[in-house]
């Protein structure tokens, strides 16, 4: 490959998702990550010595893709500083739009749809890469960048991922709330955690073959009253409340 | 080792939780499973050819231990049938007290804690065994059957088994739902569920290295009530009545 047809890449942040984003970039051989910035620059220097990073936007280099990896409530504010007119801002987020991207260039979305805990590597080629383009010259462009991040690209429009991202919410924190529950549930009874752990990976590991309709067990999906009606004798207020919505929920998806 | 030390055992009841504790006690070298008992034999003559197996109560043999394997509400009532006073007798299940059992033999309880899928191999040492004997003579030997079976067992009390059961639907029917309220989501949206896959993975992935309580992300742990609104705007009457009870139940977790 010509090193002309590698895609120059701006990174912009460097908290979670810039982190991976940055490791996912040099990994790949299709992108040239030419500079990172970082309001923080000095802890990022030994994570990426061979990247020239900077913590002044008018120091900015010229790029193809300019991607912002900062919280999404920074995200608006922060592209009214980008004053270049060429290349294409994309931000990272599944919640916010495209159009709040307030800069002069080109815009667009670039969401890797995972969670990233610090210090814990991912094979980014595994996480699936939402991208979007408000025009249509772009769609190429961001079209090769994701699939030189990632096996598993998804062109939607922003409604679509609006939708994409709240059913996230559902399956990561909801999920990882439920987890939650059942935690304090064993802590207060002297009960370790560490019993729930295989049941926990083969809940997730099961909705990757069947759909979670087909997964469901237990005694919501069995409408089993005596064994539904000895749980709730065990919980809390908040426990049960929980317990007896999201029971009836899976009691009405029978219907 | 000797033949003589191995523990004799009889299985009753070939559902999931049976046929994944027969392929088990195969593969122990310390258990010798001489017989099963189904009532619906036939099916069964192709899978396990080496274990004889019959479908009357009055045939059984005599064994070290009776492990049954039925549905919760069907224990008691079969266990009446089972007159013979030697041996210990245990069933399977995370919610049945182990006095449901009502046989003449000694009882106890041999609870694996996990979700069984038909025709999904599973490695049985990973999953946890919790067991209980009413009778302190028959500890060392449920002890040494649960070994035999599990890398990881735990000796609990019946009230200690119990909320464990409710803690393990939390975690595993509950979740599950929340994946299923997050596939209608991409359903009715154009939306492939394969993009949620990985992220499910992690979510699982995560809370066995960081408690749930450490792991959690999102708009509700972050109280970003825009977000929220925004996320309300987007679901149905059930999907926001969920989404409400669980962000407050997280945001409330942070007290």
């Amino acid at each position: 490959m010509y090193i002309s047809s590698m895609i120059r890449v701006v990174l912009l942040g460097l908290g979670n998702v810039g982190i991976h984003l940055a490791k996912a970039c040099i990994n790949s051989e299709q992108i040239d990550l030419i500079q990172i910035y970082s309001r923080t620059k000095n802890h990022t220097n030994l994570l990426f010595e061979s990247i020239p990073i900077t913590n002044r936007i008018e120091e900015l280099e010229l790029a193809d893709v300019y991607i912002i990896a900062i919280p999404d409530d920074a995200i608006s504010e922060f592209s009214t500083q980008l004053k270049f007119k060429s290349g294409l801002v994309v931000h990272t987020s599944g919640n916010v739009p495209v159009k709040a991207l307030k800069c002069n260039a080109n815009k667009g979305v670039l969401y890797p749809v995972q969670t990233f805990t610090k210090n814990k590597d991912i094979d980014f080629k595994k996480i699936p890469i939402v991208f979007e383009v408000e025009e249509k010259e772009d769609l190429q462009l961001l079209e090769k960048l994701s699939k030189s991040l990632s096996d598993h690209t998804y062109n939607l429009n922003g409604d679509q991922r609006k939708y994409l991202h709240v059913a996230a919410v559902f399956v990561n924190n909801f999920s990882n709330h439920m987890c939650k529950l059942g935690y304090d549930i064993c802590n207060e009874n002297d009960v370790s955690f560490d019993l729930l752990k295989p049941l926990i990976m083969e809940t997730a590991s099961k909705v990757q073959l069947v759909s979670p309709m087909d997964a469901q067990t237990g005694p919501a999906i069995r409408n089993d009253k005596k064994v539904i009606e000895n749980h709730l004798q065990l919980l809390n207020k908040n426990q049960k409340e929980i317990y007896t919505l999201v029971t009836n929920s899976i009691i009405d998806s029978l219907k």
